[in-house]
């Protein structure tokens, strides 16, 4: 069973503009798929564990009673929401695969992957079901009026909608973090998250002309940053540079992230009224990096021309194969234009048509 | 403890260069650190598993004994050799820090980090045993008479000098597989290629124009390929699309792997010797996508500039942290160039000596 529900969420837009000087409009926020209980077991060896077949939407228990791994939680520790904004690419999947497989590692934690689209990838959920993680799937993409912009502020709707779900459900307890799909995450990052008691801040490798962001640090306390983009921010930090406990957040009913590319940080942080001395250096007082802004290189995903009648292809591996990549959006098969699909067989060239003449 | 051995391998270059038309020179290998007992632990949570102090590179039982984790091992499966060739860059890090989380979960496996570099990191060392995987890191580098070329063999000596650890230790079971250390493996694709008879395929996502590669297979059987790179090869096929049984290898005492950029894994599977009907098609017949080649975005490491005592930064947490990012070639610091290191304290920029006025 699978319960689409919409929120349509409208915030005072005027009083909030005037603060941020940033304009807001209404969001779509469609709740696609969700999965409560911990159905990880231990490592591959011969077969993959089983996922349930259809997502317990309606199990709503936020406990785990199923899980037989991890291993070494004792069910008591607090939740990590995982944040990951997402977007239809053609590496999308590989990067949900790859991401996936470090956050099965980790003990109660619940992946919130919000796509930038307006209808719920089928697809996409059958991958990220089958981790056995706990997770929620959603729906919400940037407004058509961003959209359009040179600088169109990637990846706030969704992770507005992972605030709106978290606030819907009354989320109060437990730690909120930003964690994008091409980022490398150390495993040690989420046990220094997990404890953080308002907002704790942490260096993040590879970010900008210092190759790093991080806070400074000095006897055990923030006292200010380290960022080559200064930009007038008043919390120059990146996305992955820190983590907020839900009670904390839950004092700013209101709090929410502008569409203001390059600023996203920053007014987040500002809308829950940060104070610099609420801030815990993690990380060994930032002295160790255990978040990286790696990037995935991105490329438009590739035209193959098949002039045949593709049904053919079913009697071989191609046909199957293809389709699978059609729906990961990998690439596109035309009838009349592309790269001209070939087999080698010997290491002779031959059309398509050879196999099936 | 650590054992360095120097192997230098001369095959009969004139016989091999006569066969393949390539040259061949010889090359260095140099053993850094290894560990045959799996180490690893349940999942992360307040505190990261503790890494052996010291490598036991002289402990050499092939048996894992000390493993709590994975649980599912009964120890007697085909052990995988998983080599990654590597090479410093400022993303060399976090990609061995993705790739072995990866790794943690898949049991009886050898990871073979072959770096290319003439000496050994014990930076990238100290990453490596974290994971408690057991592992060999090589180090070999590529001969300077490639080093030049425009089309440079990358990832050739290294790979070598794994073929030349896997002889000169008698390893003649388990399956070898090359994987980068930027690639995307599903955890599926462990389970598949272990029970690898003599050589086995499957698609590579991510490929050229067609975003594929693969064997075409029909009725259980590969017949073909489809790559649209042709060139000529008898074995059209990425790095990552197969695997190979140790104890087929063994048969081709003298196969190896070319300086020749593009057809590495054409010239090795010639060199073993391989058959069409040898091939066991993986991953539900070749119609499943279990490894992707994902490339990371490269770029230069910035240097940064700090005019300032560097001591001086030991009082706060940028001390630290900037050596540990120089180590890892993140970044450089200098004293008379590059971007110029400022703080931010509460939303204005100021010179780093700021904090120790």
């Amino acid at each position: 069973m699978i319960i689409f529900s919409v929120y349509i969420f409208n915030p005072k837009e005027e009083e909030y503009e005037k603060e941020f000087h940033i304009p807001l409009v209404n969001e779509e926020l469609v709740v696609c798929y969700e999965n409560y209980e911990d159905y990880r077991k231990g490592p591959y060896m011969t077969t993959l564990p089983a996922a349930p077949e259809e997502p317990t939407t309606t199990q709503r228990q936020q406990q785990s009673t199923a899980s037989q791994y991890p291993v070494q939680s004792n069910g008591s520790e607090p939740m990590i929401y995982f944040v990951t904004p997402t977007y239809p690419r053609r590496e999308q999947i590989p990067e949900i695969i790859r991401l996936g497989q470090t956050l099965m590692h980790v003990a109660r934690l619940h992946w919130i992957v919000a796509d930038d689209t307006t209808s719920c990838s089928a697809t996409l959920n059958s991958h990220i079901k089958k981790f056995g993680i706990p997770y929620t799937q959603l729906a919400s993409p940037m407004p058509e009026v961003y959209r359009l912009r040179k600088n169109a502020p990637r990846g706030v709707a969704n992770r507005r909608a992972a605030l709106s779900w978290i606030r819907t459900n009354n989320k109060r307890s437990g730690v909120l973090y930003f964690g994008d799909d091409d980022n490398t995450f150390d495993l040690k990052l989420f046990s220094e998250i997990r404890t953080t008691k308002k907002v704790s801040m942490f260096p993040v490798g590879l970010i900008g002309d210092y190759a790093i962001s991080t806070p400074i640090v000095r006897n055990g306390r923030v006292e200010g940053f380290f960022d080559s983009w200064p930009a007038k921010r008043k919390w120059p930090v990146d996305m992955a540079g820190f983590a907020v406990s839900l009670e904390y957040l839950a004092r700013s009913p209101n709090a929410t992230m502008p569409f203001k590319a390059g600023y996203e940080e920053d007014e987040f942080l500002k809308s829950i009224g940060l104070k610099l001395e609420d801030i815990e250096p993690k990380a060994n007082n930032c002295t160790e990096i255990l978040v990286w802004h790696t990037q995935t290189k991105g490329s438009k995903a590739p035209t193959v021309r098949i002039s045949m009648d593709r049904q053919k292809l079913d009697k071989v591996n191609l046909g199957g194969l293809l389709k699978r990549l059609e729906t990961m959006g990998v690439n596109h098969i035309s009838d009349t234009e592309g790269t001209t699909a070939q087999a080698i067989v010997n290491g002779s060239v031959k059309p398509l048509s050879f196999w099936f003449s």
